[in-house]
């Protein structure tokens, strides 16, 4: 019925957010499904351990969106096209916007954005996400919310980087009209306030 | 300095003649690297394990199609090309050839095969192999041959499958020119001979 995302750098809150708003949402009364990217399918998890394992090494950004899409494409297609067409919510935990984010605009020689947009249609077909909700926080924040936590493959690069992470997804705001900024610096009940005012249009 | 492909149906003899033909170029004084896709890269390998093991289950051809070339773009980037920069002989088993007719060509609603195009000019950059060798043989006898080990996911298919596989390896042949036709269905030692007789041309 209403498919849903939690997008944005690390240490934004997504985990935490998306666990929230499927309680809630359960509360009222709805059907709802908490996934992961990548992740929440057979091959997903194996791929999600391979990608995200420091010991996988480095990995050329082609490679890393052509995983990231094989684990997406089988998502959408076995998990959460069904899952819409049954009446329930899906609430997911990244999309597509981490590969452009990752493998193109917050890299110097990043994929090509055309491409990617090609590449993005033939893993969702039909089923797009209905919001993406970007939880922002200025970097050092965002650190020192991270620095609770052992860092994956991805968590484990410099400060500059992370504040092109975050400039990236800000660009990508303005370019997809489906992505909404949501101020994730404050406390957690106000952030959950805020995505639940913007559920309301899907009842 | 040169880059050869032996790829078809399983039961024609890839494994086998590639590590003969490895032998008799190393023999005559060359710097020879045997290969494999999916494989011959960490992160290949890893991929390999789940793409051919049963247990893995259905995948979407565009799933498949993604994390083959996923393998291959690490492939051809790490290893290919700098063994080609060295001046080394590079001998493969399988290439992209397989997933046009896998993922497209042999199936009913395969994958667009201009995008397979475009994907795969995006995996190999520059790095293309100058000959693709097709080791061709009648399904039956290739049944035969396959019968002595344990099918993996892609073997465990009936009959029918293996003709339309056949056919669409011979349609490729078609379309590109790199792809050679060799008849594998005689003794080792004569398709060992005719694949040396092509090798000359390399010096």
């Amino acid at each position: 019925m209403v498919y849903i995302v939690l997008d944005g750098p690390d240490g934004g809150g997504k985990s935490t957010h998306a666990a929230l708003l499927c309680e809630q949402l359960t509360a009222r009364g709805r059907q709802v499904l908490h996934l992961r990217e990548p992740g929440s399918t057979p091959v997903g998890e194996a791929l999600r351990a391979l990608l995200l394992n420091p010991s996988t090494g480095d990995l050329l950004p082609l490679t890393e969106a052509l995983l990231f899409s094989a684990a997406r494409s089988e998502l959408v297609e076995r998990v959460i096209a069904p899952a819409l067409q049954r009446g329930m919510v899906v609430v997911a935990e990244r999309c597509f916007c981490s590969t452009f984010v990752y493998q193109s605009l917050a890299l110097d020689r990043g994929l090509d954005y055309d491409w990617l947009c090609d590449l993005t249609r033939r893993a969702h077909g039909s089923t797009m996400p209905d919001a993406v909700f970007l939880l922002d926080l200025p970097v050092a924040l965002a650190d020192a919310r991270r620095a609770r936590r052992t860092a994956d493959r991805f968590e484990a690069r410099d400060r500059a980087f992370m504040e092109r992470v975050r400039a990236a997804y800000l660009t990508l705001a303005r370019l997809m009209p489906i992505v909404q900024v949501i101020d994730a610096s404050g406390e957690v009940a106000s952030v959950q306030q805020d995505l639940l005012w913007r559920m309301q249009r899907w009842g």
